[in-house]
């Protein structure tokens, strides 16, 4: 088929590497809700005779009914989910079949299909990303997060803090991710249907119609750029490694944390595995998987942006090589937030080993040193010697006299201050953002505020799309990403 | 310098490793900037003394009135930017410059000065990208753009449009960038400093005035977050590889246009090279360089990702590796922009050299088949083996007689169907967003309201960061990115 | 199974994200090979019953020729093929299957399988690379060879060139991929089996039987290296990412090549489409689609660094996630040179139109200058201004009259220099590596010397490694990559 | 300069997008070298007069030794290097500096100088890694080598070993990088010098004795491979990734050991700091630096093989933007070895603490199960089982009864097995390449032959190098990476 012109079919090899099928899978409720409108289009504005419309769009509905039931099979030999389908219609519908493409070019299809996979496709990843936030936030409001632990930096103890604000920390990393995911779907607003090859058609096309009925607000201005546009799907992988990385960084936590030496996360059984041959293991191994999964995710990432080098604007056959990035993508990227949040949610996080004497107060002493009036730089450089020499003697720094401070730092004589004991250390630090529970309680607020908002909004979006399928007839089944 | 704790000074080999003086230069003006928002607000709280604030300030601007003439070199024995300042005040203030540091720590510094960078960087990214559109959609209503050329897919002919469409498509592009941006710069609202370490100070810190100072609209509500979120820095990093890589399509485009064989564009000689070799060369040096540029951006996206992998929320050092991906990305960038624009504001769009009689109206064909009730995919077949035999002939599809066109297609007898002439060929294409001038200009109207939109709301956010600066008595030539 | 010490199975989100049975498809047939040499020496050296040894290996090898038969389907709920395996013997040897894994951890299983799978895979694409090499070669000394093409830099004609040079360069190119794919697998030469979890065993495996039956030449020294070492598989991706990289380069000349506007290069029929909507396309999709593999190509790569980076050494789950990449860079890398070998084959290179009378033959002209005393810089200058003047009154340099030039160039009287005609310019160029027909034809039998080398060696280790799976009964359809 | 053909000076903003003469300075030495040799052939060919060839020589010599005292700047308005070389010495020659480039192009002369300088820098690369790997060995054959630690697989302890296996490890990662360095080295054996734009030359250049003078054995036999190949400095970049991630995964073991929590290591004062706010830090930033760094190194990697992606064989500009990713990539990976061999040398392994009592033995109890007759997979569940209680019961494994060990597994008694105390661990694993110390033992002698043999080579190779340049009277200064 379409190979009129050539006095050879394509060679077999060139079959095999250039089939799409594969990764076709995923578009094909897409492709065919596209030909829906396009035909229910083309009826409309008599470009075609209405009955042939109706027929197509009966054939195109049944179509999609069996591929919601996984009953559609895409042929390599034919290419692409494109070609299968109207392959599909013709044997059915005969020269009726052969007026599916009237108006539309490859180019215009392949770009509806992924900006309508993506739209879906972003819209799941926001919302499982919402449940971790939301599980995130739901840890830190459990007694968990009432507890004290050392904060890290330079994975050394700094300063201490309620688990709460190091779950709402990473609510909030991940609640950007959310708000960047939504903001892209907002801007995927433009239906590039009936651009043709890069230049639009000479038959009368209603675009705004098939806008409508692809739940799109705009119509692409410019043809030349609606063929060839695949900024959606690059911002898509960014945003998909941006979510990965922050995973990879709570999944070191995770697996640092649950070092018996560290001791301070459990996670459940139902999140660990043991050794084929050591018995006696507990491998935190699926939060491994979460940590190594940003770098196939950044790998995508850099292949699409790669391949869109140096590319000219319309279309190049090269973007197809960056449809199975999107699609692999999605579903990994759907895959590490499915399991990072049921992990979270039955994870303990502990309370801090008594072993842990570590002096994160030194910051208090010394701050204590400046409101008696010691230059900061001094006051520091005081604390270390004094904190220096306590190490070498066998001495902690919670465990102090108050008489052996004040020998130490005459200055405290006649203060109130006091060496917090490590459970009371958050709440020194009152500071807007900082670590006190007033500070944390402000913070879990606007995270939940924030995160609501964007669920809401979500649904709204969702509902309006689910709205044009249901009017068209199509499945919902059919558009599980 | 703080090292009372240790036996030993820092080996010299990872002093030299570990220094980041050279990239810290581009940070010296947001350094001191942060600094004396911070001891006005110690002088204020009343934490330090007010009169040691005072001459802590005045010491500031004077060290910042000196960096803006290019009269302060970092020391990289001093590490970084922030100990070279503090070094400084402490040289010329002793114990009043020791009390600069009080309630603050690097990790809260550094994210303030990147932040404030970054937020002018991106603003001047941004206004240089505008620049581009603005000259892409000027050379769009220059006479060149009422000319049409081959429009191609796959580097072959595919249909007729003007260069405006073509250019105004490049300024579409662009314009998504600019808009990215803007987004960006106003995601970055939330002040940093006051975070201390990762917890806050016990201090009482005054978050909402240093804020104010530094013209954030918001603090940072959580410490841990913002001392070790680098999310803004990945982002800018992404929108310039995206940008680069719009570029180097473009750059592309006119490096195989300006082929003698192609000859559709003429790059002017302020923008060209020859060989030290050959003397005939007339080489798109400058367009190669921007086509590559796309790669090292893209390296530097990279990096910066697989830094942050597996990161803690909170400080780590790794993060210092990201300030010269950051610093570097930017410069660079800037200058993709800042060459791109003159040479696209010089080149010559040519119209097409009669010879190119390529057949791109064999759409236009097949549609009129179609209006004449042949399915599309027949007349599709039936016009690829009509322009095979005729291409076998020698002929061209412009220049049939009408009668031989009617022998192919009896279909088209009786009606108006003409094969269009090259230069008529975009008319004929009148869908929303198609090739005809109607949908050109109208393209060219929206991306020109919103380049203007945008130009109009960067232009206030400059104002609103200049006023704070000036306010400060800090020197404009401080802030040059 | 294996779980034990655990109250809970493994939550089902995480047994459908840590399932590897998808990618491990490829690696059953090299699971089987190690498994079969494993039992065959616990039998051998009395560590389990040698009947139940025997009977072990009866059954292994009944599960290799299912496989071979494509009759062995991987369930996702036993993990991974080594479960998969293991649970399959005990189904039907019950207590005999149950000491298949005695001395043996899947992390030394899965190092095994990797490098047996690892070598295999190179071997195959030094194959297809050798081809390829081949293919050039063929054409490099076909009639197309001896024509003659002006020779781009910048994409601009430079210097008049045989395509048989164009053909050996590429040919040196791949030529040079090939040696690296050789040092590699002469590099895997290290059996990993035997190293258990990280340590080796207490029961007296003999590692070097194991290492004989699947054709290692030596044991792995560091049980701690053997468990966690995946250089070779990042050595692998790097060289299919050069490969690729040099196959888009390739690519890049065909598709510019091809341009109607250039025509110097026509590709086959069979490597050629048109387009859905416009009948008179003519795209070289294979190629576009060759040039684009280099990027996921790289995103691999970048995939696989980023997932070591940080990683301890012994074994870590986050392995796992390499697999994919590994195995479909190596099925990705052997599509792209399987189709660009017979695209080469089928192309013609075509002799240069006659319109292309670029003065590529000014270098000559200042070359004897240089001859006649003239500094070089100073002739370059004087030709490049004749030149500009030729170009203004619409000369061309090759037909330049003698008493112009000599007008011109004073100098050049009395000598016997002559501006070449295009199709004599390669001879001019008589040094060491030029363009003379002399100097190509010692680059083709270097590089026909260097690939037939290769192969020998190649067949060689081919034989080995065929040898030792036929003494074990293993079919040679197992192991097609 | 250059410029006879056109109508005006270059762009200024391109003039400073398209200067290279940063990163030329590192290339400085390279290109005089380089030209030295061009012009000593060039007067014993006689294509320039002797005398003038003597005395460009003698100028070049004046050059190189002020430039090696630092006293040569590059004028980034004169583009490059080469063209600054080349204006230096008309300036002082007149007509007889014009004569420099005869025979020559910027392609062959930029090959040139970074096929020098990648030679000399892999040399420096393999001399740091090389002092790497015999530090660890060191390390290994020190007292700290013979505690006994657990080796962690999943970050949780697996099976016991000697610190000395671990450093060895190490070790042979790195010297598995020495090796490739090398390979790559020897590889790096053909003169570009001679290969004019792409074509060569019609002077009578004598390829082979500019070969002799640069050290290079061979002279590349095609033009157009060698003005275009930058595989070398690909797999330059590939190397130094690779030798970043070995070193990033070893500083990531060293940052988690120094966690007080951990305390298996301690890094040694000269190699930690402290905060600037909390001054009871002590952080292992060094480490992190190290473990940082393999992403810049990642992201130069990823620009030049995107940077090449796409592109024609012979020169392209695009070439250019790969300099400064091989310069900074040589720099950075320099410093990192650099810092990482002391910080090796001097920090402190240490046994074990005493509540680490983990049952890593575990396996060795299911092992004598099996020489009792148990099935493994069987031993192996009941170990678990019973591990399980006896976590649950507060028990250790190591300090178990005899009697209980035999209630719980009948088969033990009468047999020899006793639960090894956590130092004799090591010693029961006796398999080839396993933890007892006979291995090694035989993993340290390899590891060191394989490191001596290399050293020797290197030396050799220099040894050659440095040779060449003396007779040219370069001072050996000059060539400091």
């Amino acid at each position: 088929m379409l190979r009129e012109r050539f006095s050879r079919p394509l060679d077999p090899r060139a079959v095999r590497f250039s089939a799409s099928t594969d990764e076709d899978a995923a578009l094909v409720g897409y492709d065919l809700w596209g030909s829906m409108a396009h035909v229910r289009m083309l009826g409309t504005t008599g470009i075609i005779p209405r009955a042939n419309a109706r027929r197509l769009e009966t054939e195109l509905r049944r179509l999609a009914r069996r591929a919601a039931k996984g009953g559609l099979r895409l042929d390599p030999a034919l290419e692409d989910v494109h070609l299968n389908v109207e392959v599909e219609l013709t044997r059915r519908l005969g020269a009726e079949g052969a007026r599916l493409h009237t108006g539309r070019s490859r180019n215009d299809q392949v770009a509806t299909d992924l900006a309508l996979y993506t739209r879906d496709a972003l819209l799941a990843v926001e919302g499982a990303a919402l449940d971790l936030v939301q599980t995130l936030l739901e840890r830190a409001r459990s007694p968990d997060g009432r507890l004290v632990v050392a904060g890290w930096t330079h994975f050394q103890a700094a300063q201490r803090v309620y688990w709460a604000q190091w779950l709402a920390t990473h609510a909030v990393r991940f609640q950007r991710d959310v708000e960047r995911l939504a903001e892209l779907w907002q801007s995927l607003d433009s239906s590039p249907l009936g651009s043709g090859a890069i230049a639009g058609s000479s038959l009368p096309l209603d675009r705004e119609a098939t806008a409508h009925w692809l739940a799109f607000p705009k119509v692409n201005p410019s043809s030349l750029d609606a063929t060839g546009d695949r900024d959606f799907a690059t911002d898509t992988l960014y945003l998909l490694a941006r979510l990965s990385t922050h995973a990879s960084g709570l999944a070191e936590e995770l697996v640092v944390g649950a070092m018996p030496e560290v001791g301070r996360v459990r996670l459940d059984d139902a999140f660990v595995t043991t050794s084929s041959l050591m018995p006696h293991k507990r491998n935190p191994d699926l939060a491994e998987l979460v940590r190594a999964e940003a770098a196939p995710a950044l790998g995508r990432l850099v292949a699409h942006l790669t391949l869109l080098k140096g590319l000219p604007v319309g279309y190049q056959r090269d973007l197809q090589a960056g449809k199975p990035l999107l699609i692999d993508g999605v579903r990994r990227g759907l895959g590490v937030v499915a399991v990072l949040t049921p992990m979270i949610a039955t994870a303990r996080f502990l309370p801090e080993k008594s072993r842990s004497t570590q002096p994160t107060a030194s910051v208090e002493l010394a701050d204590a040193l400046v409101i008696a009036g010691v230059p900061f730089r001094r006051a520091h450089a005081r604390v270390a010697r004094f904190l220096d020499r306590l190490e070498r003697e066998g001495g902690a720094l919670p465990e102090l006299l108050r008489a052996d401070l004040e020998k130490a730092f005459p200055e405290l004589e006649g203060t109130s201050f006091t060496i917090p004991r490590p459970e009371d250390e958050p709440e020194r630090r009152r500071t807007r953002g900082g670590s006190s529970w007033r500070e944390v309680e402000r913070l879990l607020v606007e995270v939940e505020q924030r995160s609501q908002s964007a669920g809401r909004e979500r649904a709204r979006e969702c509902r309006r799309i689910d709205r044009r399928r249901r009017e068209l007839g199509l499945p919902a089944g059919l558009f599980a990403v």
